[in-house]
C-alpha cells in the first residue's frame, strides 16, 4: 500500500490540543482504578447532562470494541440485528458483533447512499421470522450515523425508522463513529436525537474526531446495567487507568468542543467539494453530510494507472474515498485536489 | 467501598513523565492507522532487539484484553489452560479466557506462595485426559510472573515447568502484567526468559509500571500471526490510533525505562517490609519478590473494626495487599505504616 | 395451527419397515458403545465403496445437527459461508450455525428457484471481503440439494459453481437433506457427483426419507478428521448406543433402498402436479425436481379464508408447500386435490 | 483397545423389549413433527403426573446433549457451575458446557465417594467471587445422581447440598443419567426429590437404562420455557419425527419399567460384590449404591499385565470399573469374576 494516501481517513490525525493537555492533567495524583476516579465520576454527571437523564456507560478504546459490546447488551445469541447492507459492523469488523453475541445475525437492508430504505427495511421486518418459527427474529435495528456513505439521515428518516422497528418489538442501536460530523451538519443536539428516537444503546464515537483512543458506549436501559458491565469485562474492554480516557471525554464534551472539531472536518469536506467541481471528469457519488466526500472517476481510469501511484484510499471500482479531519492541513487539500488532476491527465493522455 | 485505600494497587498512579511525553510528541503529523504508523513499524525492531529475534505483536489497551487475546491463540475451545489455582486469569477476568477461546477450561494447580508446585502439576498432566478420550486435553500452561501473590519464579523453576508442559505436548504462555518487577528483582533478561522456557506467547505488562494505557501480546510462533491478527480485530482490539499505543512503548523501553520504574516499585516495597518488621502483630504472608507485600493480621482484627474505617485492600481473612507503585509518594508508604499501627492498636484496645 | 395437515412434510411419515427391522436386529448383544460397534464398523467399508474411497463419518440425529457440524468443520469463526438466501441453514436453523462455527457469517446469494445465480455468486465473491482487510472472507460455499424450491441442481450447475467458489479458496459443502430425491430424479450417483465437484463435507440426509432419526455428516478431507470427532462430541451428537444410528444406515444403503424410497416421493409428486393441473385457479410455482411441490393460489384467496380451515403449509403470500414422503397414502394425495379444489371454491364463491 | 471388554458399561446393552416394541407400534400412521404428536403430547400428561405439577421437557439424543443443554438455560456465559471434581460434566464431554454456555466455568469441588463434601462446597462458596467483583459468580449447583463413582446421595444430603446452594443463589441441577439406578436403590420417588430439593432443571437419563437413544431435560422453571425451546433448536437437538423418542420414554415410564429396569442392574452389581468377596487380592473402592463397581486390585498388578490381556475398563492406577446393566447375562458376570481370578492369579504367579 501506499505508505501515505491524501486524506485517508479522519483516524490517521492526531488529537485536538485541549484534550492532550486534559491527559496530561489527568495525570497527577494516586486515583481509584477502574472507574473509580473522580474524572470518571464527573463525566457520568456530563452525559446526565448531555442526555437529560442519567445514562450507564462504558469507556472502551475503539469503535469496533464500542459497537460489538452495545449490540451484544441487546442482542441474544439467536437474534438478528437489521443494519444497511453496507454497514461498517456487517462488512468490516470481521464478526465481532457475531463474537461478541455469540451467534447473532447481521441482516443487511438495502437503500440508496448508505441509508436504509424503510420499505426495505418493513419489508424486511415482514418476512422475518420464516418458517416453523425457527428463523431469526430481528432483536435490534442499527442506524449508521454519519452512514458509511458519507451521509446523514434527518431526525425524521431516523424516527420513522426506529418507530417501524419498534412496533415489531426490536430495540434501537446507533453507531455513532461519526455522530459528531452528523450533529455538527444537521445542527441538532445529540440529546434530543436520542430521546425523540429512543435509542436503547448508542455508539458514541470520539477517537476519530479529535480524541487519541476512546469511544463511549451510552445505555438508556437501566435493566441492563450489569449486563453492560459484565460484557466489557469479559471482553478486556475495562480500562484500569480509566482517567485518562475520561479525561479524553471531559475535553471533548467541554464547551461543545466535539461539534467545533466535527464542524472544522465538515468545513473542509465543504471546500474539497468546491475546488473538485473544477474537474469535469469527477463526479460526487452521494450527498456531502459530513467530513467524508467519495469522488466517482471515469470507468476504467483507476485501473489504467500503477496502483503504486495512487495515493488516495481507492473504495471500489471507479470510487475513491476523501476524508476530512479536524485539523487536516490545508496543504493536504490542495494535493488532494492536484493528485486528482494528475489522476486524471495521466489516464486521459 | 473506602473512595481511597492505601497502597491499593500499582494501576492508581499516573503514568511516567518520559512516557507522557512520548504520547505528546506522538501527536504530530498525519500518520497511517491501524499500526502503520512509523512508531509501531520502528517498535517491531525495538522488539526484535529485545528478543533476539523477529515477532508478531499485538498492542491492546489492558492486560485482560492481553491475557485472554493471548490464550485464545494457543487454545482449542476444547483445550484446557494449566494455570495456578488463584490465577488472575482464572479468578479475577470474569470469564475473559473462556469468552475468547470459545470455551477452554482454565484448571488450576495448587503451590505455596502463588506458585504451581512442580509435583501438582506432574499430577495434573498424568491424570488428564480421562475416559474415553473425552476429557478436556490440556493445551497450554500458563504462569503467572509476578505471581498473584507477589512472588517470583526462578528462571529454573519456570524452566522445569515449563519443560514438563512441553513433554506433554503444551504450549507455554506467560502472563506478564507485572513482569518488569520480577526481572527488576532478579536481574534477569525477558529475551533470555522467553528464550530458555521457549514461551509460545507472552502478556508483556506496562500499564500497572508507569505507561497510561497499554500492555501487549508478543508472539513468537509465526505461523499463528494470523489468527493473532483476526482474532486482535475481532475482539475490538485493534486501535486505529495505535501510534499512541507504540509511543508509550518507545518509551517504555527506551534505555530500560520500564527495569527502572520496576526497580523504584520494589524498593518502595522493601522499605515498606522494613518499616512493618516493627509491628509485633504483624506477619509479612509470602516472600516479597517485587512490589507487593501481603501482610498476616491477628485473627479477628480486621472484624473487629468498621468496615469503613479500613484504609487497605482487603484481600481474604485477616490479609491485606500493598502495592508500591513506581512513583509512590513517600506520605503513602509511611500513611501505610501509621494505618495498620493504628488498626493494631484499636484492635486490640 | 391445524392438528394434522395435509402433505405438511415428509418428515411426518414413519419409516420403512426395511429400516425398523434392522433397528430390531440390532438390538441383540453387548456392543461397544460410542461407535465401536461392528454395525458402525461395516458401515465404515459401506461408505467407502458408495464414495469410491475412504472417509470420515459422524452420524447424528437431526438434519440442523448435521449441517451446523459439517459447516462449522469448514469455517473458521471469523469466515463466512455462502449459500442461497432462502437457505435453510440461513433462514430456518436459528442460528444454529452461527452458533456451532463461533459466529461465522450465513451470507445470502440470490437466485430464481431456490438455486443460486452464478453471477449472483461471481459477484459476491468479488465484493468480499471489503475495506481494510477487515471484512468477512467467504471460507465456505452450501449448496443444497434439494434446494429449498423443490428444485435440483444439475451435476454441470454444481460443478461451475464449485469451481468459481474453489477459485477464490472456499470449501464446497452441500446439504443434502434431501439429497436422495435429487439423485433420484436425475439418476445420478452420490459417489460421481461428491468426486466431480469435489465436495469437503456433506450433510447426508435419512430421516426425511425413510429412517426413524438420523442424519450424517460425510468428510473428505482427512484433515480435518479429529476436528470433526471433537465437535461432534462437545455438541452433545454422539451417541453412546450408535449400534441404533448404524443399523439404520446399514438399511438404508442396502441395495440403495434410499433411492427406491425418494423415487416413490417424487413420483407421488409427479402424479399430484398431473392432479392440480386441472384446477385452473392454480399454477405450480417451481419445477418439480424431486418430492415438493409449491402452488400459487389466487391473490387473496388465503387470506380470503378462516385460517382455522386452511389445512395445508402456507409457505408464503399465496403459496402453499406441498410435501410427498415415500409411503404417502394416495387418500392424503387424493385429499390434498380435494382440499385445494374445495378452497378455491370458497373463495370464489 | 480390547475389542469386547467385559461389563464395559450399561450402554454397551441393546434396549428393553417393552421399549423396542413401543419404537415399532410410533412407527404407523401420518403425525405432526417437531414435538405435535400425540405420543408428544400425551407424554406431557405423563410427566405432570410424575413431578406433581407441569413441567417443560426435551427430548434429546444423548447424556451429554441434555446436561450441556440443562446447565445452558441456568447459567449465564460469566456464571460458573459447581460440580463435583470428577463430575462428568467437568471431566468427560469435552468441554460441551462450555459449548452450551457460552464459556461458564466448571468448578470441581472434592468430597469423598464422588459425592460433593458439604463442607467444601460451604468453603468454595464462601470463597469466590474474589476480588474486583469480577471473579465468577457461581451460577448453578450440579449434583450427580448416581454419583461418578456409583455411590448415591440420600435425599437428606441432597437436600442440604441444594439449600446451602439456594442461600447464595445459585439454581439447582441434577445429572440423573443413572438417576433410576440411585432411585431404584433407595426406593425413593423422583417426584418427590425434584419437589423436595427444589430442582430447577434435571437430566433424566434413559439411554443407559434399555432406551434406544434418549435422554430428556425437564425444566421446573416457566419462566425458562422459550429459552429451553431455542437453545434445543440451535444446537440441533430437536428432532422432527420426535415420535420416535416419545414412544420411548412412554413404555420406558408406563408401570414403572425404568424403576424395574434398574433393579435388575442393580441387583447384578451386588451379585458381583458377593461373588468378588471372595477374591483376597480385590477390595471395593466405593459403597456400591446402583449398578457400578470400582475395585481396587493390588499395586501394579495392571501394569504387570499385557494392556491387551485386560478385558476390563481400566479406570485408574490399579482400579477397574465393572458396571451391570438392566440385561446383562450372567455368563458375562461370570466371566467378570474369572476374568478377575486369572488376572490375580497371572499377575501373583
Amino acid at each position: 500500500m501506499v505508505e501515505k494516501m491524501l486524506l485517508r481517513s479522519d483516524n490517521c490525525a492526531g488529537a485536538a490540543p485541549e484534550i492532550l493537555e486534559a491527559v496530561m492533567r489527568a495525570n497527577d495524583g494516586v486515583l481509584p482504578s477502574y472507574g473509580g476516579d473522580v474524572l470518571s465520576v464527573d463525566l457520568a454527571e456530563k452525559f446526565a447532562g448531555m442526555f437529560g437523564r442519567e445514562v450507564a456507560f462504558a469507556l472502551v478504546g475503539t469503535g469496533t470494541g464500542a459497537n460489538a459490546l452495545a449490540l451484544s447488551v441487546v442482542t441474544p445469541p439467536e437474534g438478528a440485528v437489521l443494519c444497511h447492507e453496507k454497514a461498517h459492523i456487517r462488512v468490516s469488523e470481521q464478526g465481532a458483533v457475531e463474537f461478541f453475541t455469540g451467534g447473532a445475525q447481521l441482516v443487511g437492508v438495502p437503500g440508496a447512499n448508505g441509508k436504509i430504505d424503510p420499505n426495505a427495511l418493513e419489508n424486511t421486518l415482514n418476512t422475518m421470522p420464516g418458517s416453523m418459527g425457527a428463523a431469526r427474529a430481528p432483536s435490534c435495528l442499527s442506524l449508521t450515523q454519519l452512514s458509511e456513505a458519507g451521509t446523514a439521515y434527518s431526525l425524521e428518516e431516523m424516527k420513522a425508522l426506529a418507530a417501524m422497528a419498534r412496533g415489531h418489538g426490536l430495540r434501537v442501536h446507533v453507531d455513532g463513529a461519526r455522530i459528531a460530523n452528523a450533529l455538527a451538519g444537521s445542527g441538532g443536539s445529540i440529546g434530543q436525537m436520542c430521546a425523540e428516537i429512543c435509542v436503547d444503546i448508542l455508539s458514541f464515537g470520539a477517537t476519530k474526531n479529535g480524541a487519541l483512543t476512546t469511544d463511549a458506549v451510552i445505555l438508556f436501559d437501566d435493566s441492563l446495567r450489569d449486563e453492560l458491565a459484565v460484557r466489557q469485562k469479559r471482553s478486556g474492554h475495562v480500562f484500569s487507568k480509566q482517567r485518562f480516557l475520561a479525561a479524553q471525554w471531559q475535553a471533548y464534551l467541554e464547551g461543545d468542543l466535539w461539534l467545533k472539531l466535527a464542524g472544522q472536518a465538515n468545513d473542509a469536506a465543504q471546500a474539497l467539494v468546491r475546488d473538485l467541481a473544477g474537474i469535469d471528469a469527477l463526479t460526487i457519488e452521494h450527498p456531502v453530510d459530513g467530513n467524508i466526500v467519495f469522488m466517482k472517476l471515469p470507468p476504467g481510469m483507476l485501473s489504467s494507472v500503477n496502483n503504486e501511484e495512487i495515493p488516495f484510499h481507492v473504495w471500489g471500482p471507479d470510487i475513491i474515498r476523501l476524508v476530512a479531519a479536524y485539523n487536516t492541513p490545508n496543504e493536504e487539500l490542495a494535493g488532494a485536489v492536484t493528485g486528482l488532476r494528475q489522476l486524471c491527465a495521466a489516464s486521459l493522455s
